[in-house]
């Protein structure tokens, strides 16, 4: 497994599904292409997936939110007679390494999330129509729509079969939309998932497992009923169309990613990637025609595309990096101006779905297994929601005073709008809510300071980074820093930034990526699931795992 | 390590702590024995601590509240010169099973909690004395007090070090505590856990680690007047003495445990535990005073304490019973008016003591890792806080009809006051709350059956019991049932019991329970801890770990 993996797509490499528009609703036609898999030695037989076909529905997703502004209902679908998903193949994960195991499952969550937010924030509800065989992350994949209809016959069927199949969780959020978004009473949640043939029929509506069951004979027409009201519910100040999310302009190096907008350099014997984030390269658009017409070409959408595809190829290929430093290089009053021109205009579509991509991106890096640093150093612009980034990132780092040689601006933070609402965290809390919980009153303190260019000095007495440094101590701190950090245990690491990151308030996403999560990475080392006698090795041999059946 | 563990102890057994009472100010000394361990090879040197010092301290809590009453503050402090306790013993961890660590972790969870709520319950505060090296597990016990006072010297520092010195996290609460509880800001946090020496002094304060940072002069005297202090605060309704907690009645069989109201029938072949628990023997008291005199004769309180220690013995020493059954038989209308007399009596701080310890053996249960049955029969007293156990459980089995031969009174329930409000669960909802998280109404329509024994029918229709099966079904279904259920890994039906269980909102408990336990269960399983050239293996060779840098 030592190939690149790519998360850029388009419609035209597109194997495993079809999408099809109809003015308001489009139809997702899940048809998964057996041989398309992203590695030797599975074949994804019965619709089930692996991560080249998410990859895919995580490109679909987004492009019907920028290229189809006009959908307001998507169907969900399978393109297969007699099954609609049978979730990941399970010898893809039982080939695959724990790490390759634990990101699949983290990007698979972040994309089943991104659909299930599409509804309420732009309009696009996903409606999934089930037919046929709706097994493991296939009934993961309805549960993250806003719909589900089930067919009633005698082989549709729901069923989170991984537990007593497996020996593994339903780890893509199974459990936890069962329990919080379905509220599926606990008993009958656990009789649901130790089951293997599922559930159908009337008792399916009756336990909160789909929202409506519909004959077979009526299935297509209420279907197509069903899409038309949620379309025509989401209907109001829908543009006529989008815009084109072309390809990004990305060039690998051997240790180095260069884009447009950023710049990936990675430092394997240390550990390290630094990504360096580059302020406008243009002016602010002048109106909202003028963003339209730039569409991808726009600096903070273009941004946002670019950072997103560097975190995921980090996350997936490069996984002795256990450290990734941000920095940023460029006009911070341009920065805040960009953002701005958004926020006055989120009223427009686009303005809206830039600023929405912006806080997908940022909870993409919260929930990022690597130790996050930020370093502010002379010239750079962290405004805004650049300024996010760090209160994302585990500690950072300030530039103190004159540095020798060094004739950039003097390193600043400027707090916008931006930094108030806009782009929440998983737990629904600003960042700087969450960083300021034992002191809110701090909250109001950095706000009182919103446009302002703060010097070390204030960014420090505000406590919005962690240590500033002077041009005596600087170096020695950041390489300290790193090489401590590049010499700790990395799977303590990412236990203690996953409990250290998620203070306050919790919410289904956070008990996804927080509770489930752990869970499913703890059994996904456990003999009885992954040793050689365990059932993911096991499967489809006709023997059951051998367990040990000590409890713990 | 298969000698039996026993959490039964008195004071005359201790050999870690000491006890002393000064009128409403008890000061509780930690002053480890290195010999005393549980097991052998490790010494519990600088008040490290292993589970016996653990069951002597639960013990003291416990004892503290129902012997001790008149106590309104506990200065917890170390019997040791330099240091004030140095946390679990590393040695003991590094040779321990994973089941006995996991445990372990859980035990200790639950009496760091059991200390905590007592302040706010039961108007006894514990203070946290800290002079000396207060690291890891010892910082963890400082955590859960109400108030953490740190001396102000060149030694004495709270730490929490277990990630860069054995590559395991804080279990016990600690990240937790630090972040929702202390609500230190995230990124001190991550500077905090990932320094070896801790943090003294003035800075300790500013990081919200400590509650006051004292002169080492002042030291003493500033903790006896913070103990007068919060004694003071609390002394409202104090009762001048407590009652003896007596011996168990406890026998143990090959198979079984016999109290006096609870049978314990062991089949290992099956991985299945019965627990049978029995209705009052006598009559409800007629009078405060007689249930002052009757003390731990009280049926109720008896019940609790067996069901308490039936619970841990099953735990730590029957490892492959994955599954406890609970079955009652008495009177229900006992049952009833026995809580009846404790509810309408809890003013008297017997009374409530009583309740509240209901409270936390019935969230012993819900946090058990087994799977968890009741099974409804004939002749049954599942009546107000016994029938908590019902919604304890994973799922439900209730007869319904008449059985041939069985001339035992017809399986009902009884709802009372009980089931809506006194013993809540860690999420601070009721169960029936929780168990109704998706059609609320069906809480009060509950409500309004409260005193009615409760028929099959009836119950089912309420949702009160997961199945109801008659006199040709009953036995098949519970036998391919548990048969089903002890072929299923018991990593999975951890897992996914975990998750299940505690729907809706989240508590730091939930979180300690469900987030921190599960990541550090993790890496309690991976190589770069516990694995030959781990860091809790190599711990004291003078080498560091060796990690594989591969970041998950």
């Amino acid at each position: 497994m030592s190939k690149r993996i790519d998360f850029q797509t388009d419609p035209s490499k597109y194997r495993h599904w079809k999408v099809a528009y109809e003015g308001p609703v489009a139809r997702l036609i899940m048809d998964v292409d057996e041989k398309g898999g992203l590695f030797e030695g599975y074949e994804l037989k019965l619709n089930s997936y692996d991560l080249s076909v998410d990859i895919e529905l995580a490109d679909i997703v987004q492009r019907m939110r920028f290229e189809h502004p006009e959908v307001g209902a998507v169907v969900l679908q399978s393109g297969k007679d007699r099954v609609f998903c049978a979730g990941a193949n399970i010898r893809m994960l039982g080939g695959a390494t724990h790490a390759h195991k634990v990101n699949f499952c983290k990007f698979t969550n972040e994309t089943r999330n991104t659909y299930e937010a599409a509804g309420a924030e732009s309009g696009q509800s996903y409606i999934c129509a089930v037919r046929g065989s709706c097994a493991g992350g296939g009934y993961e994949l309805a549960l993250a729509c806003d719909h589900i209809i089930l067919t009633d016959d005698s082989s549709s069927a729901v069923a989170l079969p991984e537990v007593p199949l497996l020996a593994v969780l339903p780890g893509t959020g199974g459990l936890t939309r069962v329990t919080d978004k379905r509220k599926v009473r606990r008993d009958l949640a656990d009789v649901f998932c130790a089951m293997e043939e599922g559930v159908r029929g009337k008792k399916a509506k009756d336990w909160r497992l789909v929202d409506e069951v519909v004959a077979n004979s009526k299935f297509d027409e209420t279907v197509t009923e069903r899409a038309k009201e949620f379309a025509e519910r989401n209907a109001a100040g829908k543009p006529a169309k989008g815009i084109a999310l072309t390809p990004l302009d990305r060039t690998f190096g051997e240790d180095s990613i260069t884009y447009s907008s950023v710049e990936v350099i990675i430092e394997r014997s240390k550990g390290v990637a630094t990504i360096v984030l580059s302020g406008p390269d243009g002016d602010v658009p002048s109106s909202m025609e003028e963003l339209a017409v730039e569409g991808a070409g726009n600096w903070m959408l273009r941004l946002a595309r670019e950072l997103d595809d560097a975190i995921l190829h980090l996350r997936l290929n490069e996984l002795e990096v256990g450290v990734l430093v941000f920095k940023s290089q460029g006009d911070p009053e341009k920065v805040a101006a960009f953002e701005a021109f958004m926020l006055e205009n989120r009223e427009f579509w686009l303005a809206r779905e830039i600023l929405l991509y912006w806080k997908r991106v940022l909870k993409r890096v919260d929930v990022t297994s690597r130790s996050l640093v930020a370093l502010v150093e002379n010239g750079s612009c962290f405004a805004g929601f650049l300024a996010e980034l760090l209160f994302a990132v585990d500690r950072s780092y300030m530039m103190d005073g004159e540095f020798e040689g060094d004739n950039r601006p003097m390193a600043t933070i400027t707090l916008t709008d931006g930094n108030f609402g806009p782009y929440p965290m998983a737990n629904d809390l600003t960042r700087l809510q969450t960083r300021f919980l034992g002191e809110p009153e701090r909250v109001d303190a950095a706000k009182a300071r919103i446009g302002e260019a703060l010097e070390a000095e204030d960014a420090d007495e505000l406590g919005l980074v962690t240590f500033a440094h002077d041009d005596i101590d600087w170096e020695d701190e950041i390489r300290i820093f790193l090489e401590e950090r590049a010499s700790f245990s990395p799977d303590a690491m990412t236990g203690m930034e996953a409990n250290l990151r998620f203070a306050g308030p919790e919410t289904m996403e956070t008990r996804i990526f927080g509770r489930l999560t752990a869970w499913q990475n703890w059994i996904f080392q456990r003999p009885n699931a992954v040793g050689e006698n365990g059932a993911l090795q096991r499967y489809g041999t006709g023997l059951r795992g051998e367990y040990d059946m000590k409890r713990v």
